[in-house]
C-alpha cells in the first residue's frame, strides 16, 4: 500500500471439520472446491462425524483437537442456520498463526478461546470470493470452502468483508458444574466411538469426592473407581480414567460405558461420596476445557 | 507417430466415488494401488457412501458433483456386475479435459451427459495395464484403479483397448415426472445424511401448483410451503427449499423429513393443488438434473 | 559414526489402519500430528472401520492389504491394552523396505509374516520421540503417530529404544481348519461391507468336497454351489465365489449372505459332501492367508 509491498501470509494446511457425514458427496465437493482454488494446500479431515446440526458437539471436538492441528486455516461447518442472516466469518488467532472459518454460531468460540482469542475477525461478504450460490443450503461449498482456499492462497482477511468486533462473536456454550445437596452435578461432554463417557471434570475435581465414588444416573447408582487404563477395569465394572484430553471418562473394559449406563451426550449426572460428609468446596474448575 | 512427438496429457487429480464404504480396506487398497503407479496424482474422495450395488444412487451423486470436480480423472465404481462380461470403460469428455473410468452400467452416463457427452471411449482390456487378477470380485483394485493411475500418468486411451462407439454406452436411467389425474407425479432422487428429501423437480415446476401445495405420500397428505432456509421451517412443519443442486427438497428444521414422512429414495410421490383447478401444462422439465 | 556418514532411509508414504472410526476426531488428530512432524509424508488411510478393540479383525485387514500397500511406514492401531505394560513397537521388514509401527499385541504379526518376517524390531521407549502424554488412553496420538512420522523422516529405529528379539513379538492368532466326523470345519474370517462371508479356505480346499456342497450353520443346512461372479448367483441362492484375496466367500447376488445365513465374523461353520464318502485328506491348507 503506497508503494510498500504487502506481506502475504500463505498457509499450507486446511483442517476441516463438519457434520456432513460420509454417506453423501458433501465432503468430497468441498475438497474439490478447495483444490480448484488452492491446489497447493493440503486438506486434513479432522472429522465429519459430528451429529447433524449439533453445534455444541462440533465446538467440543474442535476444542479437543485444537492444540494438535497444524497452524493454518481451520474450516469448520456445523451450520443449522445456513441461509438465514447468521454471519459467515473468518477469525484470525495468534496474530496470524491460524485463521478459523465458519458460521458465527458458537462453533468456533471454544477453539478460538483456547488459543488466546481473536486478533482479527471479518464477515465473509465479498461475492467475488464465493462461488455463485445454487440454493441457499450449502454455504460449506459456496462460501466457506472458497474462503478457506483463498485465505490459504494469501488473500488478506480485509478483502472478504467488514471487520467484526471480536466481542460480538457468538460465545460458546460452556457446560457448568456445581455442588448441589452434597453431590457434584456434572455434564456429559462426549460419548466417543468406543462408548467412553467424557465428563466435564478433571482428576482433581473427582479426587475430592473419594475413590471410589458413587455415580447417580437417573434412578441408577453405580460405584466408580479410578483406574489407570481401560484394561485395569474389572469385568462388569465401570471405571474412571483420565482420558486423552485430561478429563475424567467413564469406561468399560472392551465395551461401551454409555450403553451399559444408558448415558447420552449432554446428560447431567451426579457424583456423591460413598460415605462421610461431602467436600465443602463450591468453586469447581472445568479442567482443560475451560 | 511418423516422427511427430505425441502430446502427452497428464492429470494431477483423480476424483474417486464408490459404494465401498469405510468398514473395510477397499478404499485404502485402491488408494495404495493408485499411489504405487501414479505417486504424483492427488486422490480426492468424492464419497464411498453410495448404498451397496445402487448404481442409480451413484450416478446421481456423480451428476450432482460433476461441475465441482477438478478436471482430471474420475474413477467411479459401483459395480454389481463385476466378474461378468459387462465392459470396463474409460470415457474422455471435453476433448480431453477429463476422463471417466468405471463399469459400463449407466453409472457414468449422467455425468458424461452433463459435461457435453463423450469425445472418445475405450474398453479397458489390455492386461499389461491391469494388476494380475486375484478372484474376479474386485475390479476396482485390479482394473479401474490401475487404469485411472496410468491415465493420470499420460498413457493414451488407445493403449487400453478397442475404441467403443459412445452411442453403445449404457445410458443412465432418467427419472420421469408427469401430470396424472390433476396431480404431479414426482420421484425421490436422494435422501441425504440429514434426512432431506430431494425431488426431481425445480422451483418453477413446483410454483405451478401453488404455495403451499399438498403432498401425498401413500395414504398420508401433508401441506408443504416453500421456505427460504431450513431455519425458516416452523416446528412440526415440512417445508420445501431449493437445495444446493437447484432442485426442490423436502426438509424439517433440525430433523429428518425422510423419517417424518417415511420416505425412501426412488419413492414416487404426488403433488396436488390445495384448491382450484390443476395447471394445464403437461410438459414438465427436470431442472438441472436433465 | 567414526566419520562415515550414516545412510538415512526416508519414507514418503505412511499407510494407516485403526479401529478409531469416523465419528470422532481421532483419525484427524493423528493425521495432524504426523503432518506437524513429517509434512512431506503422504498418509494413506487403509481403513479405520475395524470393529472397536478387535485385534484379530485388524490383523486380518492388514494381512489382506499388505501386498498392495506402498513401501514405507505402516501405522496400525487397534489397542485395547493401551496404558498397560504391553509394548509399543516398530518392526522393520524386507531389510528396510518398510517399517510397521503399533502395539505388540498380534495386530502386526500376520502382515509381518506375509512379507518375510522381521529384519529388526525395537521398543518405542524414547520420550523425546513421543508427544507429552495427556492421559494414558491415546498412544495413537502420543506414541505411534510421532514414531511413524519420525521414521518417515529418517530417524533410525535404534534411536527409539531397546532392540527386541523378533521371536518375542506376540504372534498372530491363526484360524485353523480341519476335518471332523466327515465334515470340514471352517471359520469365518471376515464379513465385508456387502455382507459377503469370507472363509479360511481356498478354491482347492472346497473342491475336495464336491460342487455343490452342503453348508451347516447352527441348525440350518444350505446348499452352496461354486459361481464365477456375484451376478451368476441365482435369486434366493447362496453361492461360493473366489474373492479378491483368493479365498472362498459365501455371497448373495445383490444382497448380504451374512444376513441371510445369520453369520458373524469368527463363527465356525461346517461343510459336508452332499453325497458319497468324505475326502480322506486330513491336512488342509489355509490358502493365501497362511
Amino acid at each position: 500500500m503506497d508503494g510498500y509491498p504487502q506481506v502475504v501470509t500463505r498457509y499450507s494446511t486446511i483442517s476441516f471439520l463438519s457434520d456432513f457425514g460420509h454417506a453423501d458427496e458433501f465432503v468430497g465437493v468441498v475438497h474439490s472446491v478447495i483444490r480448484s482454488i488452492a491446489p497447493e494446500a493440503a486438506v486434513v479431515d479432522v472429522t465429519h462425524g459430528i451429529r447433524p446440526h449439533d453445534v455444541r458437539a462440533g465446538a467440543l471436538a474442535l476444542a479437543r483437537s485444537a492444540q494438535y492441528l497444524c497452524p493454518g486455516v481451520v474450516l469448520a461447518v456445523v451450520d443449522p442456520g445456513v441461509g438465514t442472516d447468521r454471519r459467515a466469518v473468518a477469525i484470525e488467532v495468534g496474530e496470524g498463526a491460524s485463521v478459523l472459518v465458519g458460521p458465527d454460531n458458537g462453533l468456533l468460540a471454544s477453539a478460538v478461546a483456547m488459543v488466546g482469542g481473536a486478533s482479527r475477525a471479518v464477515e465473509l461478504a465479498a461475492p467475488e470470493l464465493q462461488l455463485p450460490r445454487i440454493g441457499s443450503t450449502f454455504d460449506g461449498r459456496d462460501v466457506f470452502a472458497p474462503a478457506a482456499a483463498h485465505i490459504a492462497n494469501g488473500v488478506d482477511l480485509a478483502d472478504f468483508g467488514p471487520v467484526i468486533d471480536a466481542a460480538s462473536l457468538m460465545p460458546g456454550l460452556l457446560p457448568v458444574i456445581g455442588v448441589e445437596d452434597g453431590g457434584l452435578m456434572v455434564e456429559v461432554l462426549w460419548i466417543d466411538h468406543y462408548g467412553n463417557v467424557q465428563l466435564n471434570i478433571g482428576a482433581e475435581d473427582l479426587a475430592e469426592w473419594g475413590d471410589p465414588v458413587s455415580l447417580i444416573v437417573g434412578d441408577h447408582r453405580e460405584t466408580i473407581a479410578r483406574r489407570g487404563a481401560y484394561r485395569d477395569i474389572s469385568s462388569g465394572e465401570v471405571g474412571a480414567v483420565i482420558d486423552s484430553t485430561g478429563l475424567v471418562s467413564l469406561a468399560v473394559n472392551g465395551g461401551s460405558a454409555a450403553e451399559k449406563l444408558h448415558i447420552s451426550a449432554s446428560d447431567e449426572l451426579r457424583i456423591e461420596k460413598i460415605d462421610g460428609p461431602p467436600p465443602q468446596s463450591t468453586a469447581v474448575t472445568l479442567g482443560r476445557m475451560q
